[in-house]
């Protein structure tokens, strides 16, 4: 039932997703002993342009 | 003022969402006695590459 | 799997909880055809002093 | 370290999306002290297809 | 319609509560040009102990 | 800049709330290349009363 959510920046591809989501369950289940098959991982990708670090866009300040 | 978000996979069509809309807001108006219309209700889908059950993708599992 | 969370003020009771998590779970499992038991429902309850509305504390606006 | 998430519908452009990072990030800033630099803020733009309010969908109300 | 959230440690008081919604409604509703009685702005307070920089919690970095 | 949240039940002590901020960003540092130092972590933990699995409250199927 726990449920993790990333927001992020726009991934590589389905392989990093892949082995994100493993990774975090894998974190999550260790240290909590809850079961890995009882958790969801949501990961939420954003355009830089939708995201502000310090009041600035990121496609503003990585290039 | 009520904010009902669903995070799920992708959706059938415009006509499926309409109807989630509606049933969500009239189930948690029924049992909360807040009037419908201050309900919103967000529908967050999400590709199957970015969902994990288990540790696994759900593009993965869900042929 | 999918997640339907609901942000509101505080409930009255757990009873009210139980009825509103059946209610969202039903409502969502009859439009979407996903079974009800893949479902996972999140009560966020708030504070009035920790929601706005329109620019105002509900705790200011609802006495 | 504080995060601002808007959920809204879709917006104009990236200036648009620029202005309103900062904007929100003063804004936060000057009320709660934390210096602009520690503040991320999310910008999580949603179809209208995909926005209910009062039970129907936003795209079928506002034309 | 838009929802505001911010996800930050506990706040001082009430006060700073209401100034934080005046702030960030007036904030995105200049931007977006949407009137301020759309918007929807929760306070997400969390512990020190809930919040993590880096890898460490907040309260043993914070004194 | 990367949020990982993970929404779950109450946990045992800050001890533990230590390990599990550390565990998930190592987790998605190593994956991702981001630098931990990036990541910002929040534990959202919920009453069993306010989780609903399956349609019931899951303070009623775990005792």
């Amino acid at each position: 039932m726990p449920v993790i959510t990333i927001d992020l920046g726009t991934m590589a591809n389905k392989e990093k997703k892949g082995e994100l989501v493993q990774a975090l369950t894998e974190a999550a289940s260790t240290v909590t002993q809850i079961p890995a098959e009882k958790f969801i991982v949501f990961i939420k990708e954003m355009d830089r342009d939708n995201i502000g670090v310090g009041g600035k866009l990121l496609s503003d300040t990585i290039k």
